[in-house]
């Protein structure tokens, strides 16, 4: 039921305390903090001994105390302390995922093996701090990834469902293309709105004014990284040959799909520009767009499902717009298929 | 499980606006709204694109524009617009439902055919608004038709669920009569209440002081509407051999009975009196009386619902006040099987 | 699935009113009250005529009327009266269960025969009000009986999970002794600390200062009641040959676990100490202490049973602290095989 040898977006890097936090992750429960000396650990959150959730404990050092009697663990998961004994019983550790913390995002692996490096999604805005500013956050939806998923890959709803923000009349009419990296499963999809209005957000902080070019590029790593490339430009001056495209001003908008249990999804975000870089005001104005953009996502999917969970028959009708989406489910069930051989 | 071939109160006149409605009606669920012209129109709740309410949509003049990606309807449920796109693709009309206003509220055909107006039941105190008071309200009750009906078929329990409003001890006490219809299927249940008190409501407004004959006539039109007549009259003046009843005070008590999915329904009212006619201080009275009255069937009728959700067995025990409701059940049954034969 | 020929914990003698109260024990919807003459009744919380729950009528001398439609039954669960009518139709009486108050706690008997008075738990301490002071409460647990009962007979767990309260280091690592008396069935548990800090609450109320004996002596009588003996006493000072004790304090702390439903239980508790007797003070200081520990124990047992709900595979690992709760299920379980047989 879900694709487990990914790395999936698992926590904010700020997320991380002392007090762990719980994850449940492809419907594995997970604790996530920070030991005292700053060590990101995650391991499953349920005590071998009666099943308490080890995130209900407590931090001292380096080592997490269950918060009902008190079995220990250190990093590794493995159990160093019982109460009442010396002996520490056999099968008494727990699982430790590996993460990678990256810029704004942490990194889970939840494939049963040794973690898969090179399919770890690179996100050098997000760490490059000197020339992008990034904000990001999270959102927990009550619908299944795949609504998600659908979400995504259509932007045309930003027209009508974000109509008082992001939405503007041009994203739905404008044709997209739509391209599948066979080799590496890539689905991208492509909208280039010329001679535009330019979006008053823009206006404000880039100084373009009147008509620009707005391309939305989305890049859908299944099956959990998303990256929309957003590129405002003065009207007919598209990226140089060699790739310079300073003439331009860049948005990256980055979505982390982490599916937690059946029908429930984390909707993970970041947010990085090229413009206005260390500018604080423009952090707080993107955070609260982009938090008000989100939670209308959540409410139009959570409802989605609603739905979907009384319904006994669901048809669908397909246009244009939604051939994103639909090679990412056929990617998506490729993928799925491929993990059932296995 | 539902009967469908029927007419049932689906809104209130007054809910009707430019921003839709989202009513669930024999499972179906149903977007209600009018259009920039003041139709009244209801169409499928559920948008073929990717299954989104059309309730959470918008109505630009007469069509109504979907909230998440824009597919456009017309009154009929025609497709009338898509993003991207001008080609508008087959199989993406949805159902729209014959609705029909009389007075303050408004009827709709759940049948899958042609509407059958003679089945329409007849409301002309509800549209009489010179001889008549209307005022009207809709409960949703967390309970199953089946109660709803058993509730109102036997108003004994107004002496007890009620007594703090329109319960007196005569209502148990009074024996009453019941009669069905085997023509049209009509329930009747009469309670005349001979030289009793006159209920302090009605002496304040009547004039009518000391004894009264009080009668509460129902009549039960199986599935979805029920009318009780009240008639507050001087002692021993029954209405006239040729029917006039002009000395007497009439109260017209509806209910509709529209079941919205498995285990709820919709719990519509409406008084209408012709006495203190166009008096707006006996309306606000009455209206805040009936909705106190009908939270109190509301809380019991739930709580019969979760009962009978969690109960394994459960007994009857009947006695003649159940005449009525049990005349009703064998109604609704016989109801039941012609429907599954047709 | 429940052990029925047992005596249960079914209200606190203050709860019962005139006003009924609803428990649900063992599965059964049971309304609880007082006659107006004073009588302790417990009913079937269902009324016979169309299920409505007893618990929401009212009591009029001696007798209980139906909130719904008047139905009226005496304390032996006897129909007496029934609306509309003279005659008392059959199959309308109710159980009437027997009810037993001692001192704070009002027992219930499940079983389906006559009450087995040999096996209702004696609580001299709760009745002898000269000697003792008792105070006592009940919370309700979205947890499975047996989760509470794991609870209650393993202390360690006051070490970490009441680390804020009554929970000291020596809790979780003096070792216990653990007995079953197989000739009725009860588990005792001995945790003798010997030589350790007194805890604050015990100094204050006690004039003890500095280090003390401080035992916890566990009798669980299975299914529903279970008694803590704890002792503080100055160091080195045990009872005497003769079994006089009077130079320490005793704490008597009682819980009365009875079974609702399917996963839901009550956690009924009661404390009896025989120093600062009749101080209201101490009585106040210990009801907000207790009050907040059985907060605490509800927290994590209401976890507990939701991640049971999800699980699908919950492996335990025990070690020596839980002997007393794996005594504790293997007199249960012996306990339910015999009620099978039977």
């Amino acid at each position: 039921m879900f694709l487990r040898n990914h790395w999936y977006v698992a926590a904010l890097s700020a997320e991380l305390e002392t007090k762990p936090l719980s994850r449940q992750i492809l419907g594995e429960h997970i604790a996530i903090y920070r030991t005292e000396s700053g060590e990101a650990v995650a391991l499953t959150d349920q005590c071998p001994h009666r099943g308490y959730p080890l995130s209900l404990g407590t931090v001292v050092g380096e080592r997490l105390v269950c918060g009902y009697h008190g079995f220990t663990f250190d990093c590794s998961g493995t159990c160093v302390a019982v109460p009442g004994q010396d002996r520490i019983p056999g099968r008494a550790d727990v699982r430790r995922y590996v993460l990678v913390e990256q810029g704004l995002w942490v990194w889970v692996w939840m494939g049963r093996g040794e973690p898969d490096v090179s399919l770890l999604p690179a996100t050098p805005w997000l760490v490059d701090t000197l020339h992008w500013s990034a904000i990001g956050g999270v959102a927990k939806i009550d619908a299944g990834f795949e609504f998600l998923v659908d979400n995504l890959l259509d932007l045309s709803h930003e027209t009508f469902l974000h109509n008082g923000s992001i939405g503007t009349p041009e994203v739905a009419t404008t044709p997209i293309e739509v391209e599948v990296d066979d080799e590496d499963d890539v689905v991208r999809v492509y909208r280039h709105m010329n001679s535009v209005d330019c979006p008053p957000f823009y206006s404000r902080t880039t100084g373009l004014e009147g008509k620009v070019d707005r391309w939305q590029d989305i890049e859908y790593f299944p099956p959990g990284f998303y990256l929309l490339h957003a590129r405002i430009a003065p009207v007919g001056q598209p990226p140089l040959p060699d790739g310079n495209d300073d003439h331009a001003f860049h948005m990256k908008i980055f979505y982390g799909l982490t599916p937690s249990a059946e029908g429930k999804v984390y909707d993970f975000w970041a947010l990085a520009r090229d413009f206005c870089v260390g500018d604080d005001d423009i952090d707080r104005f993107l955070e609260k767009m982009q938090v008000s953009v989100v939670q209308e996502d959540v409410d139009a999917l959570n409802i989605l499902q609603a739905r979907a969970n009384e319904s006994v028959e669901m048809s669908e009708v397909s246009v244009k717009i939604d051939r994103g989406g639909l090679a990412a489910r056929r990617v998506l069930a490729a993928m799925g298929e491929t993990a059932l051989r296995e």
